[in-house]
């Protein structure tokens, strides 16, 4: 993730990558790689997280102490890690997602918008398609929009997986999402919202990981002009 | 248009059709069809017009006198006409848009919230596919949508209608409408969202013009709870 | 569906209705109509049959006396009406077939040959939408899908109809059917084929029931300059 | 390209590269790379071009004399290799094509088979999309279809780019091609076939050039077993 960092800030008209941190990088980048973040004697105005949770504390702390605004996009992270993010909250601005795409996350915003309006009279189902080597079904992101849409709607929705039978009529109290594999295919989600003789299809499709990368960026940039706090992607959507 | 709302109504919980307005009716329906609105004899809680723009003076005036709401739906309405709304609006509540579909409305909503997050990063496109005897182009709609786009982002983009040539490189300020024809399609519109390395689409797709009276019958539903005064399809979006 | 076929017919260049059958028909139509096809005193070029198992009987019977090729769409036929149709189709042109749409039909064909170029490298899952009043999942037309594909390919494929769970990866030897099911949807049907940093996807869309006419009278048109026989829609396909 | 086959042949079952000619190549790969064909001493079974076009003259010298099939992928030849290709062709199996995507093939090859049996009844439109960079519009497989297309049909279609006006009604033999431009898109083409009431849609998406490497690569297998020979893409289309 950290190359497609340095690839999506190579041409930016404003932000600049002037150190990094990377256990055992051979890079030839035109600055500086830190074995680790305590080592780091370049001035910063924003981290970037793309690590191990592991490594997350020794980052928060690092930001704390240099009064630097942090962008968190490691997953998986320990209680205790999840405290210290409220803890350091309060002195500088953190961003944290569990998903950094800027497009998932608007595709989330405005399905639960369409929801909220259509609810009564509109089925809705989703279809999300992956690579033939992805173990888990549905992908977390289906699950993020589904329980996204159940939480804004008035009756939350049974979420089943599939339909197989002769007796199988939809119920109107059920979402379901269909999970397709196949090939190479990065990522692909579509909410269906089917009426009366009309059908509202919210979709978004990535084709590499780089769109994390930008979502982690457009994320630095956002911390520029907050003050501490703990922000998500829906600050940023809010803002407009 | 008139049997489409009939239709809607039919198995409907709270609304019901008790008369109707048709000069030339041999309708058999089960509630009684008047010549003109001044022969209805029948008290009624609100009035849908699909008519014609000669006839929607007398609906007005039927309305303002039996202080009845309205939901207009007819298009291209001389000047005079357009005052006497204003004029009803200030006693009645009456609801007037250009595309009564709320799932079109609802397209327009949220490709205006996602025009204003990535109007930076993104390309926008918009694709409308209709049927082989349609003669203008693109769709009153989808100009509905490219305009309603360009109201609300920094920097409106020039409207386009094709591509040809070995030096077509798209500008960045530039909005295109690709206008499709074939068969018997009613009517699909997407609004294409491409940035780096993702893609977000947003689609709508009519199977006939039920939905717009079903569109009249919710703003129909929306009225009985308002005050006099103008409304359009944003207060029913802006009230979720 | 003897409505959408006299529709189909309207305007048609050289045919033409010119009796119908209908037990209770209480038609307007410009042609007699008759409550049994014994009844029928006009002279036909050719019998459209969208009709109950039954009656077929009847009209092959018909069909074998009067020399007149048939075209027989109604499906859940006995053993012994099969066995009636093979000996008609000695004497008389037969045609038929489980889906009449040209359409559908195309689609399969066009689906087996992809399958049969790419099953060594693509993974191939069928995506199929219906009303959610449909109570059978998935559709007949999938299910037809899937086994034309298995015939061709080397290596037929388990049929499945759902993903959930952490450890799903898919199975070279698996096709998966997502059946999704939302308000008014007529049908339609995906292919995928999955490969390596491409996906192709053959894709039919069903607007209304007619299509299933529009392709009743095309086999009619296929009958006039055919010998004796049994016919379907691969002898359409493998014509050109 | 190179390292697209490269990565291509990586884990393939029964092809290995043994050698690779690259003028300027600082590569680390665990193979010998010559900087001119005639300097490769290593025995090789198929040479896969994607050169240079002064280059190929080389490439087909060298496979003449050592009897080794070859993939000619690279374009803009001389008329003089053209010739030279043909020779070729007399003592050993050439393969060549405009278009290396066994995937675009297949499009080109179900889009003509689909054109010629709905030419009568159904309107073909051409819908294509690429990244904001490019330069021509439409797109040369985009170009390639309708020429497919309109090889194979009774009556060939007059090609348009775009509607826009209130009198563009469709005429019957036209054919719109639609170039959509946006993000990085990398490339996407759709022929629709549109009738009444039906829509039958064929679809390619690209995510990456390796297609084209994959295309190569399934060239040389089919070389394999032929005998001297000029081949292309419907050599491998009709053999099944």
């Amino acid at each position: 993730m950290g190359r497609n960092v340095i690839e999506v800030l190579e041409n930016h008209s404003t932000l600049k990558v002037v150190a990094g941190v990377d256990r055992l990088s051979e890079s030839t980048a035109p600055f500086p790689i830190f074995e680790t973040i305590e080592a780091c004697d370049v001035a910063v105005d924003c981290i970037i997280d793309f690590s191990h949770y592991s490594v997350v504390p020794s980052l928060i702390q690092y930001a704390m102490e240099h009064r630097t605004p942090i962008v968190i996009c490691t997953t998986g992270l320990t209680d205790e890690t999840e405290k210290h993010i409220i803890e350091a909250s309060k002195v500088i601005p953190v961003f944290r997602s569990g998903n950094m795409s800027l497009g998932i996350n608007l595709l989330i915003a405005l399905a639960k918008k369409a929801a909220t309006l259509l609810e009564d009279d509109f089925d809705i189902e989703i279809i999300e398609k992956h690579h033939n080597r992805k173990v888990d079904a549905p992908s977390g992101t289906a699950k993020m929009i589904a329980e996204g849409i159940n939480d804004v709607i008035k009756s939350p929705k049974t979420l089943l997986y599939g339909r197989h039978g002769n007796e199988t009529k939809r119920s109107t109290n059920e979402m379901t999402i269909h999970a397709v594999r196949g090939g190479t295919i990065v990522g692909e989600h579509d909410v269906l919202f089917a009426g009366i003789d009309e059908v509202i299809t919210i979709s978004h499709s990535a084709q590499s990981k780089k769109v994390f990368a930008k979502g982690a960026v457009n994320a630095a940039l956002f911390l520029e002009s907050q003050k501490p706090g703990l922000y998500d992607m829906n600050h940023i959507f809010s803002n407009i």
